[in-house]
């Protein structure tokens, strides 16, 4: 099925891509079928939507909703750079990271919501990636979560 | 020289991967020779060898111990994929996370452990990597070390 | 214009490559024309330029120069890998790291000082990377700033 019909089915809208944050590419492709996108974070219309840190500010929940939108500007500036996402071979790999309070040990959980979107678009084969979650005690913004991705190209 | 006789000298054996913990592949193939493994903690059998910050609750020999236990099941984990370890023409990059008290500065120390065990058993140029070691405030499920990796087979 | 010129005009004199501080590689080339950069520190002569957190010892300014010694340092080991910076074909990724205080919120107004000096030296279209800018607590031997890179080469 095509990845449009699913996100149709789902109810997910592909944001406008967010304007980068400094002096680097939204994505930049490489090797003729790579391209990275550029750690993103949960900001909608250049605002961030959550502020502080999991397991102190936030919940986990508050945290899943961070990673869920983070994924989705990804996705946004992904479609943005090759127009048709039907053109994702694979999701090769994400890199998580979580603002967290010192006795939050549930980053897996947290960018799992930012796993699944993909998963949910793509299918597991294609969607589901290698993937590292990890803390860190303060991030840009003070947004809570900040994911970048690595996808392969038809 | 065969991995598996240098392995078999240094009394090293591969653990049985560990299951994910959340909504990733253990490792993912891309560009037909690459292939990333996801980030490891020091986890044997579902339980966590080491809980706790490196330079706090650990000793920077615990942490090691623990970033040696991280690269045994990335090992573990991409002879899973590949089946047969001496298809890896070079262990490319790898990234190491060690959860660090505030005043902890030897990270690369820690990460060390990891890395000399891929050059004990891939040999210098296959098994030397580029590398990044940082520290951070927390890990998932509290564990001192995550470390993920970019192997190229043949 | 050659890269070196550019440099020539800025100003830019590259620095020895600093000797690593551990079991890897300054620099490993895979798939033929891809190289990453282990992460670098803002080192001097083995001595670090800067200690300590951005926005509690060290000021936005001070942080800012600290990325650029980091770049420097990057650029040193990629030349002294490839010989002629002429080669390269597009500076992918970068992933930087900035130890800061609880309440620094500017990560990518540091990183952007590394990002620059890309953009200076290579152009817009080749310099310019897709990147991710994080903050954490603590850096190996107290450096404010470790930034790692991916490059492709022609």
């Amino acid at each position: 099925m095509c990845v449009y019909e699913r996100m149709k089915e789902l109810g997910i809208k592909l944001p406008k891509p967010p304007v980068p944050m400094g002096v680097y590419f939204p994505a930049k492709q490489f090797g003729e079928k790579f391209i990275y996108v550029s750690g993103q974070g949960p900001v909608v219309n250049g605002n961030a939507l959550y502020k502080g840190k999991v397991g102190k500010e936030l919940s986990l929940e508050d945290g899943q909703k961070a990673a869920y939108a983070c994924m989705l500007n990804i996705l946004g500036i992904l479609e943005e750079k090759i127009k048709d996402l039907n053109k994702v071979k694979s999701v090769v790999k994400i890199l998580g990271f979580v603002a967290s309070a010192e006795d939050f040990f549930d980053q897996p959980k947290v960018i799992n919501a930012a796993s699944q979107l993909l998963v949910d678009i793509f299918g597991e084969d294609i969607g589901k990636a290698s993937r590292s979650a990890v803390g860190t005690n303060v991030l840009p913004g003070n947004i809570p979560v900040e994911i970048e991705a690595l996808f392969e190209i038809e």
